[in-house]
């Protein structure tokens, strides 16, 4: 198994990017070392909330049934859920559509002290919206320079941002969309619609590959995780977000003023 | 150690209540039975999420150091994150007091399908605010009416509407204080203005007991939750939300018209 870079730099080809990578690790080893890595990442997150000062916001794309859901609940069971805000983006309501694709979004980004999850997110209007030809080619083409400059708006003041593309292959979706079939309290997730999607599997690579090409910037770099084994994902995401912060230098506040000589009274 | 009711009903006096009350259960069988409470709490949130009927809100209410984000935090450990959302109340913004008491909260109430926690609440402008006097008795006392109508409201639309006050003793208090004080990482916790809240101690307790005897509703009942022991308040919280939610008579959705037909193609 070659080596294979987990963020997307220079122009990626998703079929050299293999969903079976496990980076030569076993299951055992990878779920043996992730509740450490959730409880620093609890850790950290209760510093940045302290401190105040920096704000994280984690995207999650993929096509369905990657397990977008799945991971959010995963990489963040450890945290205070007060601290962690997961939102999950829908097909846009009629008040949204009446404003630009960022609107919905900016609304949603998390304040400073925050952790904000987005499960879904600005890039479906680069995507669903591209492959169905829901608005005229320049119009969506013109949408990579808004994200950019709007992901450096957050970034400079104090967000960062770390996407992250569930890599599946066509396979393994068909045995979790089988799995929802076969599964009667999983029908509700299953709409024959997405078949649709299924079929142009191809042209959201394609469209996907342009996302990354396009959007992965040093302040908000997308990562291409290898989706087929969920405990090297779950592994892997945690690691690289407990990283991003570890090099953030997030320190608790200086205590309260003359807190060294409080006595507390009966 | 004698019974001790968990809704609040009648004329409540806190003296009657045990901070230390556990049922005679002891801390292994609490702990024992916790996994399995939260596990069913996470499949019946899915299934109220899937429904898309109800909704649920929790409001968590108590005096400093109670432990209000820790009850959030285990409570709904087993759930979805995307169904949950914590939003812990914060002293109102200039923007939220050009408005009346209820709007901040209202905007944060949850969708159908969603569950709702709040840590603090609408009940803080009937009792930091009664306490120290910001505005004149007859307006807080209006508010019992308003928050009464506005629950009926919530509750009509589909909400199920939990309040748990978290009763500890005010020498529990202290130790957690003092625990914050001891702990270099609890510092950025200890505001040395939390004292002045902790001498007005008796005033909080009367204003807490006008709270359940104006505000504890059929359809919104306060829960007065012995709080010394956190392995018993958080058995016995989590345990409420399941047999209220069990109550509710929950069902997935059906599937989809021709979900049976369906084949998957490769």
């Amino acid at each position: 198994m070659a080596k294979q870079p987990l963020v997307a730099k220079g122009k990626v080809k998703l079929k050299d990017y293999s969903p079976d990578f496990t980076d030569g690790m076993k299951r055992e080893e990878c779920e043996a070392k992730l509740p450490a890595l959730q409880k620093r990442l609890a850790e950290l997150q209760e510093i940045q909330y302290a401190q105040g000062k920096t704000a994280t916001l984690m995207v999650i794309q993929a096509m369905d049934a990657a397990g977008k859901d799945s991971l959010a609940k995963k990489v963040f069971e450890e945290c205070n859920p007060q601290g962690v805000i997961v939102h999950g983006f829908k097909a846009p309501s009629e008040q949204e559509l009446a404003h630009d694709f960022l609107w919905r979004v900016h609304a949603k980004v998390p304040a400073r002290g925050y952790m904000g999850v987005f499960v879904r997110s600005h890039y479906e209007d680069v995507l669903v919206v591209r492959v169905n030809k829901l608005v005229p080619k320049q119009v969506w083409k013109g949408r990579f320079a808004h994200i950019n400059a709007f992901e450096k708006l957050l970034h400079d003041s104090g967000t960062r941002i770390m996407k992250f593309y569930l890599h599946i292959s066509k396979d393994e979706q068909k045995q979790q969309l089988q799995e929802r079939l076969d599964d009667p309290t999983k029908h509700w997730k299953f709409h024959v619609g997405d078949l649709a999607v299924r079929e142009r599997w191809d042209d959201y690579m394609k469209a996907f590959e342009d996302v990354f090409n396009e959007c992965s910037t040093d302040y908000a770099p997308w990562h291409i995780v290898p989706g087929n084994y969920r405990w090297y994902r779950n592994y892997i995401v945690t690691k690289t977000m407990v990283d991003m912060l570890e090099s953030l230098d997030l320190k608790y506040p200086p205590a309260e003023e003359g807190l060294d000589q409080v006595v507390i009274p009966d």
